[in-house]
């Protein structure tokens, strides 16, 4: 993987990721496409309405169902999804720990029973690498340990040391099995730790960057804690990690949240916000969100965001948006998707061309004005 | 509208329908798009990836949400749904006959209860073309007396008087109508009844195509009966019918069904069978059925039939299909519902093509063939 730093407004910056699969231009949101398909979309809609660079798929699912010897089988995500460009797949140890039941942590890794059939699993480091190799995702991330907050301070700060114990094993197998030939083009990514806690986020961040990652991730954010706490911590962390390689803040955010945490350093996020809340009749504009089963919308012959450039804004009015909405109609999901994932990427491509232009701060200002007025 | 026919097959026929909105290559099957969409799809994906000339509207659903003079400030159907084709749209009879509680059938009308919200409602012959007037659509069925069946011989008699007298009320309030420069790019078709009954089919028919209207449909068919007596029922049926008018056979069916009563003289098709079908996890080939679930597909690198065009066999393996399906992912849906109406589409420009060429009979060797050895 390569990466090179384009322009720097701040702190904020424009970045370009180049791996085996495609070039990513930073700032950039990644869709969440959880079982191998952003929900809603196939290959074609991504790349026909939205042109994503990179994807995010879950391990935790894919591992379940298909199963990664079937996605292997089928010549990984790329061959089986039809996505040409990048994927990023995540541990699987979120999901393992959020939809499982009986969970238990050990030093060795993380037992689960499948939310699907109750049947038993074991993730470790090196397993959950075992099964990214066999997706044959561009960008890998970690089992990290995960606590279930509210937690001790002993709790949190052991789970802060078995991260990077477990980031140790997990750097030190993937460049065993890069000698191995396998994996070569796969890249990969630890995840630093401790809540809103600055002092335990100082070690965490500066352990596991002293590793030889690709890149890093802050996690554990966006659990519900205030905004403000959210990127106070990240601007507390940023500086501890390395200005050459790729800062990724793990399941954020809002649209406000993406300007607030790029404009502190941040190159990378994911979310289901968009798509998930697309299905759940919220549609985000530049005036701010749009409730679409609203009455006030039931003969509003305008599109969704008048400056919308997407082709559902090019196309369809709010109206009849609204029927398909309130009759549920499985057309509806496909639709909003598109425009609340335009939307997004949208978003991060002029911040890019503000850093670039050394304009990020006008476009705040813009930003955060235009909501107000909407 | 203007019909003419191309060319005959034996009682095979191609023709010509011209609409105020496009110009409908027969024998056509009609994808079903019940509240304003064909489930899962939206315009763009019918102009881009099938290119229907026609679709079905459900007066009933759409007259209850959004309402008819919702659709008619939207620009009607085609404005509202921007499908600019040419829409059929049904009476609203049959879904307020079965879908509705209360039902009370009465020489004026039909009054319902909703079937969303519990509200009473009263159809009239002149009523449901009042509806159909606000939709806007190009062919507009009239409201005709339906029997639950196992019924007496006497009250299926009164049903056809019934329809007959609403047939007279409906056509002389449509032409009133069009001489006050309402529905008149709108063209009107009645319903033959009479079940699989020999003596009723003929009594329908003989009364129905006394009277001026622009087509005829077959109704009543494709309710449980065993395929050889709709087959023989539209046999019998046809010769009572003009030749210079359009001949719809509503509901049906399925493939075999499509090729049989192309055969005996239909120009016309409508049925939910290739997107619930799809839905539900079966796909239709020219190689017979599909269920998409089974196992053996679990690394089947080959497309849904690899003798089909659409862009989902185009792009996608049974393998990537078959997770969707059992992921339950809304991408499946969609997915499916492109390739079987594809398919159906397909069959029915094979079927024009053997007419023309005078090679129907051997157009239905080969297709029933194929099947046998699917």
């Amino acid at each position: 993987m390569q990466f090179r730093i384009d322009a720097q407004d701040g702190a904020a910056r424009a970045a370009t990721i180049q791996t085996a699969h495609s070039v990513i231009q930073t700032p950039v949101f990644m869709p969440v496409g959880t079982v191998g398909a952003v929900k809603a979309l196939d290959a074609l809609d991504l790349q026909n309405h939205l042109s994503p660079q990179i994807i995010l798929g879950n391990t935790y699912h894919l591992y379940l169902r298909p199963g990664d010897e079937i996605v292997k089988a089928m010549g990984g995500l790329h061959g089986f999804t039809r996505f040409p460009k990048s994927f990023l797949t995540d541990s699987g140890g979120f999901q393992a720990f959020s939809l499982s039941d009986n969970v238990k942590i050990e030093e060795d890794g993380i037992t689960f029973r499948s939310h699907i059939d109750g049947s038993k699993h074991h993730f470790t480091p090196q397993k959950v690498l075992d099964i990214q190799y066999n997706l044959g995702s561009d960008i890998m991330m970690i089992l990290d340990d995960l606590v279930a907050l509210p937690a001790t301070r002993e709790r949190i700060r052991e789970s802060i040391e078995r991260t990077t114990r477990w980031a140790q094993r997990s750097i030190d197998y993937h460049r065993r099995k890069q000698m191995e030939g396998i994996g070569v083009d796969q890249n990969i990514f630890a995840i630093i730790q401790g809540g809103t806690d600055k002092e335990f986020r100082k070690i965490s961040a500066t352990e596991l960057c002293a590793l030889d990652f690709d890149g890093f991730a802050i996690g554990g954010l966006s659990v519900g804690e205030a905004n403000r706490e959210m990127y106070d911590t990240v601007e507390w962390t940023t500086p501890f990690m390395p200005t050459d390689k790729p800062r990724y803040l793990m399941g954020v955010g809002t649209p406000e949240d993406l300007v607030e945490n790029v404009e502190r350093g941040v190159d990378m996020f994911d979310c289901v916000m968009p798509t998930r809340n697309a299905r759940n009749g919220t549609l985000f504009t530049s005036f701010g969100k749009v409730t679409i089963k609203a009455a006030r919308y039931a003969t509003d012959e305008e599109p969704i965001d008048p400056e919308c450039g997407c082709i559902v804004c090019r196309t369809y009015s709010r109206a009849y948006l609204r029927h398909l909405f309130r009759a549920k109609e499985l057309t509806y999901f496909r639709l909003a998707t598109i425009h609340n994932l335009y939307y997004y990427l949208d978003l991060m491509r002029q911040m890019r061309e503000a850093i670039l232009e050394g304009k990020f701060a006008e476009f705040k200002r813009k930003f955060y004005r235009k909501r107000d007025n909407g």
